[in-house]
């Protein structure tokens, strides 16, 4: 039997575990995780890292976003059987890989690094503009709401969700996981002005005035399926007043997800850091 | 003979002219003209205005923006026989164009009134990004300059642009114009972080740290063809220490388009606004 696939490392020594960090622009592809059809930020990277090892390669991401989803600091583990140097390697990466990904960080891990089990804590931000019109540099990059949003109601429900609860409420329906108990360390929302947050003022100070930009930013030591989007889906209808904010509570105790609001869509949503330990 | 193009208005009264303001992401269009091939902005104006016309419509643009040139404040005008309120004009288009594509303002305009021939000023910015990578976010939208920029050195030289000069070395060869000699009123370089003025903080917030954003903008009462990206060209070897700061008046002088620098490419630039007496 020929093997493509050397049982031994190239080079004298272990393989080499890395971590690296990366950024993506999810407009393009069908999420991070590898699927039948379409491009995904796994298959790219892997193939990436199997050209430089001259092996096939497993790559772990720490957060399997969704197709569209961006990443600002998403983290990978993988191993290498090859000598390389971070910054080489990070180099020959951005190389080979399209420009909706970027390496920004390579580094050598400990043995046996896990990017997804050893998250300690991942944040992600959801941006919303809002007003009569979208700027068409910032359509695939915030969900676009016509409606004006009682920011300061929608700031209170958020703050409502951090501390070690149950979100079985904002978890997608058909998800089987062994529990929906999570620990929120963070839920912020922060309003302003769209050269403030989504689009540069380079190109808001020449947008019309009423539209307004919107961040929310949650951590946590791990979510569930779609529950930012859920939970902007939920803080959205409060702040456009179709949802009280105090009704944050009771949907949250439901653990029901009919009470919860819809599904924000993916492009406004950013994995921004994973930390480790 | 059959004309499908009813010699008069389809309504009582004179055909009203409409000024349009409107912005754009150049990235997927063959630019402002229409082609034999591909998308141009004109003629998806165009073609909507004549759906709701019900007739061919001719649309005038403030400048001809080259293929993959943005837009922030493109002025058109065109006439309607049929008469429509503003905002609904408005919607209507927004409803029918691309997202790429929105019209920011619509209002009637005098009899007569001629987007280019009428225009008194126009304004363009063009974006760099410098450092080793350029954001997955920012790249469509900027110019990647791998160097860092000296930029004092080419705020100096962009000032020395200002005033009525002939331009006739940034302009592109084998352009023919009855004069290359236009006014410049103002022509200025902006250092600032990349959240500043190309990428959000929201996402510039997360790059890695030795990245500049360069704005450099530029008014004047008549461009040449590829007058603003030649001299961002220039102004980047100036930066880049290629170039020194003082050649800028030996270059504008030499009416010689071989002693310029290269032509930026386009995707960096914005028409950021038209003024009209």
């Amino acid at each position: 039997v020929s093997l493509a696939v050397p049982e031994e490392p190239s080079r004298h020594g272990q393989p080499r575990t890395w971590k690296l960090v990366l950024q993506y622009d999810g407009t393009a592809f069908v999420g991070w995780q590898r699927q039948a059809e379409g491009e995904s930020i796994q298959r790219l990277l892997e193939e990436a890292l199997e050209r430089l090892d001259g092996r096939p390669v497993k790559v772990v991401g720490a957060g399997r976003t969704d197709a569209g989803v961006h990443a600002l600091g998403q983290v990978a583990s993988a191993c290498l059987a090859r000598e390389v140097q971070p910054s080489e390697l990070q180099r020959a990466l951005n190389a080979m890989l399209p420009r909706e990904i970027r390496i920004t960080a390579a580094e050598a891990a400990p043995s046996g690094f896990h990017a997804r089990y050893d998250a300690r804590s991942k944040t992600y931000r959801y941006l919303v503009v809002t007003g009569d019109i979208v700027s068409p540099f910032a359509w695939r990059y915030a969900w676009h709401v016509k409606q004006p949003l009682q920011i300061d109601a929608m700031s209170r429900a958020a703050g409502a969700l951090a501390g070690r609860h149950d979100f079985a409420a904002f978890q997608a329906t058909g998800t089987d996981v062994k529990t929906t108990i999570r620990t929120v360390t963070s839920s912020v929302v922060t309003a302003t002005r769209p050269g403030g947050a989504v689009v540069s003022p380079a190109w808001a100070a020449d947008m019309p005035g009423d539209e307004t930009a919107i961040a929310y930013e949650i951590s946590g030591d791990g979510f569930l399926r779609h529950m930012v989007r859920n939970i902007v889906g939920t803080l959205v209808e409060i702040g456009i007043g179709r949802r009280d904010e105090s009704s944050i509570a009771a949907t949250l105790a439901s653990r029901d997800r009919g009470t919860a609001g819809p599904t924000a869509p993916a492009h406004g949503l950013y994995l921004v850091r994973v930390d480790y330990s």
